[in-house]
């Protein structure tokens, strides 16, 4: 396959990609003409349908699609002048090669993560857990195809496993520093923290807020989920059912980030620094890795409030 | 009955009150006492128990006690020095004399609450408003007897009935004025959009922060119970449920004052309005009715961020 | 008349527009064209002159134009290329045909409002209101035809009396729902909150801020404003007046806002509420009025604080 | 005259003291007796009144009484036991021995207020100001024996003048400094900023918040008195008029402090300094005035939102 | 050894504690007293000296005092009433009873930190970091021995070095789970965060704000320690200088916070992660602690923003 | 010299201007040239050059380049086509042409400083000024060509020491205006308060944010630049030392203004004013300036956080 990244201007193309956008557009002659933005994992390009002929089927957004044409350049961008289009057919591609993906393994983090769901001592939180990450297929799949962000962090397929996992990490390295903290309560919360994201934003290659991701957020939507799996566990303690969802619900921290209460147990306050030193760390990483060698500074950066950088080799 | 606001310094007493707090203390001399708040509906009054001698029965705070003392006076205040004590027995008293209780009627209020859900169009939003407000027995006597706050505001027996009954009724008027607004869904928010008080505060006497209303809040207390009984309505769309739990998440309007969700919808920020239009106006009420004739300021009230007084006579 | 929103590509025009904006610019070999925004109350359209000849009377922004040009179509977005200007006489157009208007009858507005003036039962507080809006003949004529506001909502001829109704017909239901009111002081308060706008913006077609809206905005205008007028007034009585001017200057709710004083007054706090709610309400009748059958969410409302969209049909 | 800040315990006293407050009050016994503050230019002391008899006539809070008494001392603060009590007679005594008062000649600080208002060297400006500083007899001796605070800084006799002088001075430094400000608009702005103090705040010896102070606040106050003396001005400037009123409602330079609008001249922006200069050294002052010598830490100070204290000497 | 949390009402006392505070009051009768707080490391107990006769010998506040006693009782909490007190001798006690002290081994936790101090691989910053900590006598003395704050967490002997060596255990395991950071800088960072609180807080046992403390702050001072000895090391490169004094900077995060910058690079953002994380989870470890087996709700928590309790036993 | 302000379209041009930025780009046909703003001291324009030729040297940004090409027009902005270009040879031109300068003497105004440092009585603290402006060369030449901001206000050479002037002649007056000044502390410290900015911003024709400025700031970097110097005024005494530094830390008034301690010595809060006072004023002279004679509102202004606009003629 021939990766967006290595085009190079004057290429001749016969590839499938999927196609982002779509916009129908005219040019000041009031000709129609299409602009698409094409896409693989490796990137994104622009593309100009400038002749609707009979050589462009119809397709939409999201849609993968086979295009011939030409690499161009314009304004110091690379553009596809696209002369042929048709529908991809299912076989023809795979879908992985088209989406941002984790780095990591999906199944070995998962592998991890189940190890977490095993090590909960205390047996309805453990069942709980196992409700949703062992039992509930249609979850587990969407769970492990899932980001954990539209854009800002974690936003590629495994990005909500990945992130899950880690939350959980910093969890457990807590747990050995701070014996206040109850083991089983935090990491059974670590687990569960984000599973609202689910059904917060759409699956890819949409990735996009769904509507009751808008109207209820992933806060509330992963406490509504908790509920409901926790009448399926027979005599799951009322106290510990309250604190687990008050855990998922204050773990943003702040009202003015979505949480409806702050936290209020030591297990809500560890689990709230967990997921906001993991969102921030990824993003410097994803960050500094976009400019790997580069020592200059970056512009403002919105979640950190600052201008920032990577730090000087030693 | 000898109602607390009657009493006079000088006077012998015998009756029987609620006894709201107890606390145990000592002399300079180091002989024990007990100190007690003495309640009925006309007020409270404190009370002294300087002789723990025989004819102090055993008693603790939020039970109904019989009394004999006299009523004197303390550094300008009614005080009860108390001679003997024994705990009233199930038939001797009324609960309804010894709480803050709505000046309407209850019944009354309940019967037009009913009005309002059968004027519910759409069957399903009208069916779920039954299974609470006409099925659930349980829920419907916590909700009748239930205060709508610890204090602040409606603060009695029958405050939350009489709060939801005055935001249906401002929606209700909204209605009519804006025809962008769908009465059904408003309505029906606006009967649920308090319901989680039932749990958040505990019943009278004690009237105060349940732990589940510290980890959890009404808001999505509210939004669980109101999830839960979705279920038991067949074919309930799914993308009014997601509203109807929007407008209750969102009754707040602010982040800051506990609401994960700003409101998104015309009905969402009608009910945000009716709400606090309410709790604000029946603030005013209640605080211009304690200093009736009263046309001096009274002081820096909280919730108004203001010295507030009554406005002169025409 | 030709109205805008009929327009459609390829049609010969020759009609009169107001010439909302017009400015010189050049084209890129450097010849003087003439770029407009032409407007009747159906919306507006972009003009452009390319050929500055002996056909192009000379004519400014705010005058009315009879133009002859063709409907282009450019970048999706109609165009008319004008080949003749001039400028209107008086009689040849109507200006109500070229300025947003109020979608209700202006007279039958007015005279409801001039029953809530009647309706003041306090002989001074009535005299004060028809000071302004029975006796002042320039007075009544702005008040009519001015918007209440620049953009936003009410935007239109006969917004400011429009919202002036509206929220003395809310602080009417208020008085009826909440006894604590005093009426007469609340519904001159109604009446009067909003006339300093009047000053804080131009008539129309500019509607725009005066140097005087900036300076000193409509809050403080419209304090000066019942200030003079309250010395036509034999016997007005000094609390009342303190009183019914701490109402226009709260009527914003917070500092924030502009209002140098919180709400104090039980009435200064419902005027508030009845100010902030039409305001909202309006703001999203007009929004979802633009979007007429359209669930979709709207992007991101400002005045809101939040994306939003109309909620679903039941 | 013995004065209070000499008074030393186990002196028997007969002096006239003005009576701050009166309280009345009950002992353990049940006992009525008066609780006082009595207060002289030099400071406060508690009194007692135990033995209401004969010897006790009749007065109010904000009387001049003649007592007759022994200083004691309660709880190391010295205290007045008064025995006999009478009203003074008018003649008595001088009520500038009993008010906190500027350490300024008041007459010299006023001659000099003059020199700024014949120093304006547009006639219509300088009309203006005589109308309030030359003219009206009744708004000087006011202004002149007005405080400019209730507490915090220049909360004594004569502090309203003081404290305007030395904004002007401030001002009249800055034109020298700027030759971008016009001087007669800020000298006259500076004269005129806080004269409706002179209405928000009651004259001495209450010197407290009068209802149209808390209703309307000395910054509108003050504007309408400009537009009222305006009018007696023929042909004062309409812009003018407006700039020197903007001035006047925005010297607080922030909605949060009660200004309905923010600087927008560059004049109004200087006087903002000036008088958030002046206000905080001469807050500076008082506090170390007060702690003569003293270089500890002070504690908090609220305006400064810091623990302060006097630097070292050098 | 009588440790005060051991003292019972009855008890005849003679005992060396330290005289944390020392107030000289008076009776309603007039005559003088002294009311102590008596100290050691197990709490605090009021003293009171009623009679200032011969066995009375002079003492100050933080001196060590050996007092003849009874243990009584007033309000329901102990005192001491001290018959006889004198100054006691340099080898009378030992101060290690008399203040709050780490429940970790000073030592063992140095030699912990040391090994820190060996593991920086960059020459540069491992030399600096001995420039402190191995070669510094007087800064390791006060360092072992300080605080980590007046009040809040880690406010006892030992608490600053209990607190760094925690925030650089933390800051080692992100450095393994976040390979985004330089590990030398970051564990340099941890271990000078907090250095100028030895200046910024008095030795015990007075461990109270200092003058510079108040004028400079820690954050500052440490700042200033390390630029000053920065200049022994020969060839330490600048951009790391600045990196390292950056990240002691913008180690609170905010500004509101007293952070003059935030943080930049990946290893500031990870140490004020480490330093907030540590000093919350510390607060709440020492406030649980102190309610051992207590689940109730522990009242508003000022740190927290949040009423908080323990979780439950699962 | 040929001023940028003076050209006219339809010249031919050879002169020698500062490139100050330099962008290489296409156009649509693929065709490279490059994009230059060049700049002396009257202002910008823009050139393009669209063959890159034989005649085209080689240049960077920040180059002085001796140009041949001719003034046009491009959408109404003047735009220069150059034909050839060449690097100017260093005594070709003068650097002062081509720099934003202040317009005030540069030597005059360093005259008036060095009197400020010699009025300093203390000896103490008028050695270590002349440390810095009489003895320290490199310190001053940099200090004398520094602007005090990037953009914003003074941001021209000779802006620093004309901010620095003015401060400390502001300072002067107060403190003839305040007698609670310690004038030797406040005018040393308004000497100091922004000697880090000749740190913060590299040199002219930069004038941007260096690594330095960005990661500590010049609040911190001037005090450090103070303390270091501190160190060879032997006998220097450290309350003093301390309360230099602490006005040169608070400076900016408040934490989120980037200064770590608020001011709590008069000096400190005089020196705030004084900063603020003068920041504002020269940012409205500026703007007014660049708009003479126009009285018409010149839009937001984001440091005045308003609409403004230059007050009307008297």
């Amino acid at each position: 396959m021939k990766y967006i990244e290595t085009l190079r201007e004057g290429e001749r193309l016969s590839e499938i990609y999927l196609c982002k956008t779509k916009q129908v557009a005219k040019t000041k002659m009031g000709k129609t003409y299409y602009s698409l933005v094409l896409q693989d994992k490796t990137g994104v390009v622009d593309g100009k349908i400038w002749e609707l002929s009979g050589g462009i089927d119809h397709f939409e957004a999201l849609d993968y699609i086979k295009i011939d044409g030409d690499v161009t350049s314009f304004q110091g961008a690379l553009q596809v002048n696209v002369r042929r289009v048709r529908m991809a057919a299912a076989g023809e591609y795979n879908p992985a090669d088209y989406l941002p993906v984790s780095s990591k393994n999906i199944d070995q983090m998962y592998a991890e993560l189940l190890r977490f769901v095993k090590s909960i001592e205390n047996e309805k939180l453990r069942t709980l857990a196992e409700r949703f990450f062992v039992e509930d297929k249609a979850f587990i799949q969407s769970f492990k195809g899932h980001s954990a962000a539209k854009t800002v962090h974690h936003g590629f397929v495994g990005g909500l496993l990945e992130h899950t996992l880690s939350v959980a990490q910093l969890c457990d390295f807590y747990c050995g520093h701070y014996p206040v903290l109850k083991r089983d309560l935090l990491i059974a919360a670590a687990l569960f923290h984000d599973i609202g994201k689910t059904k917060e934003l759409s699956d890819f290659p949409e990735n996009d807020y769904t509507d009751d991701g808008q109207l209820l957020g992933h806060i509330v939507m992963g406490t509504l989920m908790v509920d409901e799996k926790l009448k399926t566990v027979p005599g799951f303690p009322h106290k510990t059912a309250s604190e687990l969802k008050h855990c998922i619900l204050a773990h943003h921290g702040e009202y003015e980030y979505g949480s409806p209460k702050k936290p209020a147990l030591a297990e809500a306050i560890a689990l709230n620094f967990a997921d906001n030193t993991d969102a921030k760390m990824q993003t410097m990483t994803e960050l500094l890795a976009g400019n790997a060698g580069n020592h200059d500074w970056l512009g403002f950066n919105r979640l950190m409030d600052s201008n920032v950088r990577m730090s000087t080799e030693l």
